[in-house]
């Protein structure tokens, strides 16, 4: 792919490597980690995404166009759709290999160097998105929401990141002020009370612990371990957090917290 | 190495980095890899590999001169010599450590910090590749050749990428037009049929399948799964594969498809 | 923090990757690789470095000036400890969040993003390091020191690297000339006779030997294997080396080379 970009004349100084480092074959993963990754770069970055298991098959090659500036490319499987919805959805266009003025292609297995390298580049020299193709709907892809409770909240895990810790997608700022602990359940499995701390450190060291993680996201963290072998958990995989009641707020039929079991 | 070549003038935005990732040890594949991944680098380009089991032993540290333009540094181990071939070997010369300019080596082991980072960074301004060191014959290494059977090929494979999936030497244009199946058989075990499709998609989840790779070589994978684990399979494993016989062609005595038993 | 810093007006073609592989929470073997892999890098340069189990804590976050010239960007948990001490340690600023003119942190895990990337970014267009916060003491931390032995040395391991050699803290130059085997011992164990040699070629294949690694320091290797996996041992880990007397030197009551047993 670099060289791809760097014969069709992107500068070296041009590229940014985000992650070569990602799951495979995980797009959900990957539409979550591209909108947390691209944020801050400028409105001139166009941002290639190569997660592509269905790679050859019937899903389409697609640029995005954005209302906030950056352009999308990469397979219609999802993976840019968070990240797209985030900037604004402005339009997309199929992109028509036919269109890149490329030799003949010699394989259907990596569209990242045949078609997206080369649309990429395209796009970075200043080419209209029309022009790679027919206007279309992108496959959308929402990341899953999280739901409140009357006691804490269900929600799942989106990101097992190098350390092992598991980001869930419940937000940071539901967890009740004040709260020290708060009972961690897994769909399988009995509820643990974990603390919630600030940091790594004021978990015993190979202790579980719950803290606010750097997505604003809670995290479920074994310090200097991995949590995800600690409790086989994985991307995907539900969890129900309890606080406890807000002192304010009683609810006489409360949902339980328990997550529902996943597909 | 980045900081030799930064420190010798060479700018970061000059740096285009391929793979950390290379299997340790894996002289070959690395050679094969080195030849596809500096496919369309422009003419000016330095091209540097650091595959060097024999560091500190007899081999020999070489510069190669391409028709093509590009120069090659690194161990005279045959890693060079297929991306050589491709470019056209026009000369190549050993490299003096003392020709260098550096100070005194600490050890024996990174010659790719120590006599190929230095190396690169002169010729990239502009040394003449003689100014290094004597003339000499660089190491000759021809990937393995593939062998057309009357109803297929042999061949073995050359690479196992990051999914694990197996890339033969056979090419992809050799198969057969409108074949759907094939036989795949390993020196060791009997044949299995597989389908030959054009996208992962197309193979059922965990299944195994035969595709086009994207070097232009037939490859065996499993959707979703590592094709080296089911198969048993590494870099060296032959490979045949049987396809049927064309209806034009005819043969008596052809030869079995089976492999022989690698070294 | 790749965004961080082009966001902030850092150009692409400024940031040099070091590396994005070492092992998790190993702050002392960061240390180590910080000051070796720093080397070389011209007096402009800031280094940042993001090993940092302690993050959201109460360690401090540091900017460190040199009497060389490069910045230090990191934690201060010693990670910057043995560079700044080979560069020269000028002065040091703790650096407080609320100067750093960015949005609120949305965790407390993850300073690399939220602080150091942002420190840096401000340090390379030329911020005055006395403008992050107040001057303090940087914490201390120096590389555990070998010692001679009347025969030999002893010392630890400092690295493993992606190998599996071991590199331990015991200067190649401490060797006696002329030695060709030398006896190893760990803190558990016998010790074992191996070849002193100069290329791992020279070692039989799936071998043990010791040679003079590219750090200047004795290692112990196998032959296309893991030294780490065959020897069980990990950064830490107690080594002690007999080479034997020197000719000129007797001495009657010689320390033992056997290592002390470590913490």
């Amino acid at each position: 792919m670099k060289a791809v970009l760097v014969s069709a004349g992107v500068a070296p100084d041009r590229l940014v490597d985000l992650s070569h480092d990602l799951p495979a074959h995980g797009v959900e993963e990957a539409a979550f980690l591209l909108r947390e990754m691209a944020r801050g770069f400028p409105p001139d970055t166009v941002h290639v995404a190569v997660v592509d298991p269905g790679v050859g098959g019937r899903r389409r090659a697609v640029a995005v166009v954005t209302r906030a500036g950056p352009l999308l490319v990469g397979p219609d499987n999802g993976v840019l759709a968070p990240l797209a919805e985030e900037l604004g959805l402005s339009a997309a266009f199929r992109i028509e290999a036919t269109r890149l003025h490329r030799p003949n292609r010699i394989g259907t297995t990596f569209d990242g160097r045949d078609v997206f390298a080369p649309a990429a580049a395209l796009l970075a020299q200043g080419w209209d998105p029309a022009e790679l193709g027919p206007p279309v709907t992108p496959a959308r892809y929402v990341l899953p929401s999280p739901e409140r409770t009357p006691t804490g909240a269900v929600g799942e895990v989106l990101h097992v990141d190098r350390f092992g810790n598991l980001i869930t997608n419940i937000p940071t700022r539901w967890v009740r002020a004040g709260v020290s602990r708060m009972t961690v359940r897994f769909a399988t499995g009995s509820g643990r009370e974990l603390p919630w701390v600030t940091s790594y450190e004021a978990i015993g060291r190979g202790s579980l612990g719950c803290l606010g993680s750097s997505f604003g996201l809670v995290e479920l963290a074994v310090r200097e371990g991995r949590a995800s072998d600690r409790l086989r958990a994985r991307v995907g995989s539900a969890v129900g957090l309890e606080w406890g009641r807000t002192p304010a707020s009683t609810s006489a039929n409360a949902k339980s917290a328990r997550p529902r079991k996943r597909r």
